[in-house]
């Protein structure tokens, strides 16, 4: 039973055409052959400098027709409104291509001074303008907001058509809950933003004596549990086996295998963002997809558009900082998690170990309420041993007291891969008579949310002598490091060299925390 | 005399041809008929995931033909050095299209175990597999960084070559000299990093009693100053009515007209921003370019590529705030000027009035040690009165006193449009016995930069009740507003309504400095 069968329409301007992310998205759904999705090209050749001739002369059909799409292109223009449903009938027939529909259009139609200028995109045109297109059509220049009543009555039609075409389904997911009822139990389940399966029980637990990097204990949780997560997507930018997002039994979703659930989005991280806002924007299907955390850059307009409208998109980004290594600068993120913690409602994540990142993805699959950021490591991590530090259940409250003495005289507070750095240096401070607290911070946007009880009693206001460690730039820590707070970490880009040598010549190091905390406590 | 006749190489791989962004550059290389621009594509089929069909499908060739480029398919593959040599000078000879020779190649070609594998693109091929690889082109497998001698003779016949290259061009260029003596000197200093004009006699100074948009103010310096830097080019990417970047007799940039140096990037940031990067990285000629601040987001791989590579590229970002008005919260930057503060090396400006942008391009021009970031409002700010206020030319240390009375009992530190906030809550504090210092803060780079003794002047360790006022996020203040400090800004997203209206219902008003200040001084 055809129970999702809709066809997904773009209307899209030459703007759209231009950009980038279209092009990416566009060569995929090419290689994918979706033949659900019908782009309705409005071609009307203006854009805000003027006529689109300015910048942009290709041959538009021609390039869909090399993405492998069928393209049809309406003869006239957009009122010719025969050959237009003609073409969308037709698209709606195609069974192994995306259709991208041509058509010619006019800007400000009717406008006696306006129509085919740039003057009709940017601003609104004006009282007098619209009087006289009133005129034209034949209008009462003098009324606003009339509906003629044939408008009205045609229009109410399409009403009752979506009456009866809901009521047709909802007898049609009848039948389909008697056939299938688990099945059905996992739509409505979806549909609901219930989660049905005991996480607790299927996520990984990770023993304290190894060393992981979170990537790999990323890539253990979605072994677990993507086999009980049916209505999510997985994928990468061509990373895969960067990312270690591809479960266990995973298949890739192609052309001839409709039920895979890997997408394969090619060497294309901004389409990858906006098709996973696409799929999580269902209200039934989600999707993760995984790039190097340096390329967030070239996905940051899905990530703001993914908050903007609270879609649920889960981005997987690995290689977290200079511990990247021999790539060098253009690999080794510096700024990125500073910049993506700017964007209002997204969450950043960056842990501390396998079973933070274990917690991590734990509280991800249970928040639907917009996006996600997972920050991981290249290398190894020291499992830390919850019997001795705090426990990593506490990630869903964003930042937690991982070790303590009585009166501390320093708080180290760090995130992810320096949080080993922090421990060891609360090892040395120790021997040498001083307190520190060590938290551990992998979501300040949980953290804020926390009550003001709970937030003074881990960083502990009257405790001034603060350092902060993070393997990124400095810019955000101010918050948290208050005047007299001091920031280890980067504040140049990074350099080509083992993750070692690079954590050593920038002075992320234990002796720099130590030196700092001692001088930080003298003045 | 063909002084500059060079041909420019790109050596691309199928990553690069799926990205979005050689999508638009291709596009727009198309239309510009750039006859010098040739792209070898190495087409080895294999991606880090595996081979290239996993996701890219599509016909190369034809897209590349749909833009309006010559194509050439070279026979056999990439060892068919003779068609490859042919299809070179074909593209040489070429005076219409830019060129794409597609070239089937194999990746670690001679490998026995790894040729045409994915396994020899993410990692090393390891020693055992280059011993198999030397023992199958002939070589001791037991050597290594061996040049055979009759490779370094017929590499040295290169530098030879290039000795010639340089004598002929350098006697050309002393005709040239002779020929056209200033154009030689402009050239010259531009080689030189010399800016061989005056400044401070161009640059427009804006009356105190007129309100003026710093976009505006922007425009202004630039209808002043372009006719007189001929090796400046500048451009937007489709807003050029609303960046104000087109100088006064600005001709564009066209297939007809290489003399034009006005650039219509198209809707097409990210190409936008590469290609002023790679303007700017010849050395001679330098670009700015335009778009609104909320699009910074789809170049900003392009803009950590010039900071990392000291390009002088010139950002301008206009309509900078929810001072954007009703577009909403799509249009409405509110994370950008903290995000973009947080990559290193780039300078980020958001002048407070039409002066301080005066000052802020007077600096920019100057300096040629990487790329700036102009943050402009598109709503008008009054011009402030440098008779009573701090000089705008202290643009140049980043931040400094505005305003300022005996024993400040509070910091109000802003930037740009808030600014106006600050000078008005400045007043009512006054009048209500509370002694306020005012800091403009248009770059915080820079002022980092100054020594100590400055700063300390300008921020005064001692007063700790500051407020922070920007129309942006806080993410960043919390360095300049310590401990005690409050921040007036943004924490969410934006929304669509009058510009006033948005600054009202966000609490950016004078009202709630006030309150803020007289609340943390009674604290």
């Amino acid at each position: 039973m055809p129970i999702i069968d809709y066809a997904i329409y773009v209307i899209a301007g030459d703007g759209d055409l231009e950009e980038g992310v279209s092009a990416e998205a566009s060569s995929l759904a090419g290689h994918l052959a979706l033949d659900n999705l019908i782009v309705i090209y409005d071609d009307n050749h203006i854009t805000i400098d003027g006529d689109t001739n300015l910048a942009f002369s290709e041959d538009a059909a021609r390039r869909y027709k090399a993405y492998g799409w069928r393209v049809i292109e309406v003869p006239g223009d957009g009122n010719n409104m025969e050959a237009f449903e003609k073409a969308l009938k037709k698209a709606k027939r195609e069974k192994e291509r995306p259709t991208l529909i041509k058509l010619r259009t006019h800007i400000a139609y009717g406008s006696p001074n306006k129509q085919d200028t740039a003057g009709a995109h940017g601003s609104p045109l004006g009282e007098d303008e619209i009087k006289l297109i009133k005129k034209n059509y034949g209008w009462d220049p003098e009324k606003s907001f009339v509906v003629p009543d044939e408008v009205l009555a045609h229009t109410r039609k399409a009403g009752d058509r979506g009456k009866r075409a809901e009521r047709k389904w909802n007898k049609m997911f009848e039948k389909y809950a008697e056939a299938y009822p688990e099945l059905a139990q996992q739509f409505r389940d979806a549909s609901d933003g219930k989660l049905s399966i005991n996480l607790d029980e299927l996520l990984p637990n990770f023993e304290t004596s190894s060393s992981i990097a979170t990537r790999k204990a990323s890539g253990a949780v979605l072994d677990a549990v993507m086999p009980q997560l049916p209505l999510v997507l997985g994928g990468s930018a061509d990373l895969t086996p960067s990312n270690l997002t591809k479960f266990n039994g995973a298949e890739d979703f192609q052309q001839d295998k409709r039920s895979g659930r890997y997408i394969r989005y090619g060497i294309r991280e901004h389409a990858m963002g906006a098709i996973m806002n696409g799929i999580s924007a269902s209200g039934l299907t989600r999707a993760y997809g995984g790039t190097f955390l340096v390329f967030s850059d070239y996905m940051r307009p899905a990530i703001r558009m993914a908050a903007l409208s609270r879609h649920p998109t889960i981005f997987v980004f690995t290689h977290d900082s200079i511990g990247v290594g021999e790539d060098g600068p253009t690999h080794q993120p510096v700024e990125h998690v500073a910049a993506l913690r700017a964007i209002p409602d997204l969450m950043v994540f960056r842990p501390a170990d396998a079973n933070e990142t274990a917690q991590v993805w734990k509280f991800v699959l249970k928040h639907r309420d917009g996006p996600v950021a997972l920050c991981l490591t290249r290398q190894g991590l020291s499992v830390l041993d919850q019997s001795k530090y705090g426990s990593a259940a506490n990630v869903s409250k964003g930042a937690y007291v991982l070790i303590d003495v009585d009166n501390p005289d320093v708080l180290l507070l760090s995130t992810g891969s320096e949080i080993g750095v922090a421990l060891a240096a609360y090892e040395k401070l120790q021997a040498e008579g001083i307190n520190a607290r060590v938290v551990s911070m992998p979501c300040w946007e949980l953290f804020e949310k926390q009550p003001q009880e709970y937030k003074d009693s881990v960083l502990l206001p009257s405790v001034k002598v603060r350092i902060g460690i993070e393997a990124g730039v400095e810019h955000g820590w101010g918050k948290w490091l208050g005047s007299k707070g001091t920031f280890i970490g980067m504040s140049t880009f990074g350099a080509s060299a083992p993750a070692k040598v690079c954590f050593e010549k920038f002075g992320i190091t234990v002796e720099k925390v130590v030196e700092a905390a001692k001088k930080s406590i003298a003045s």
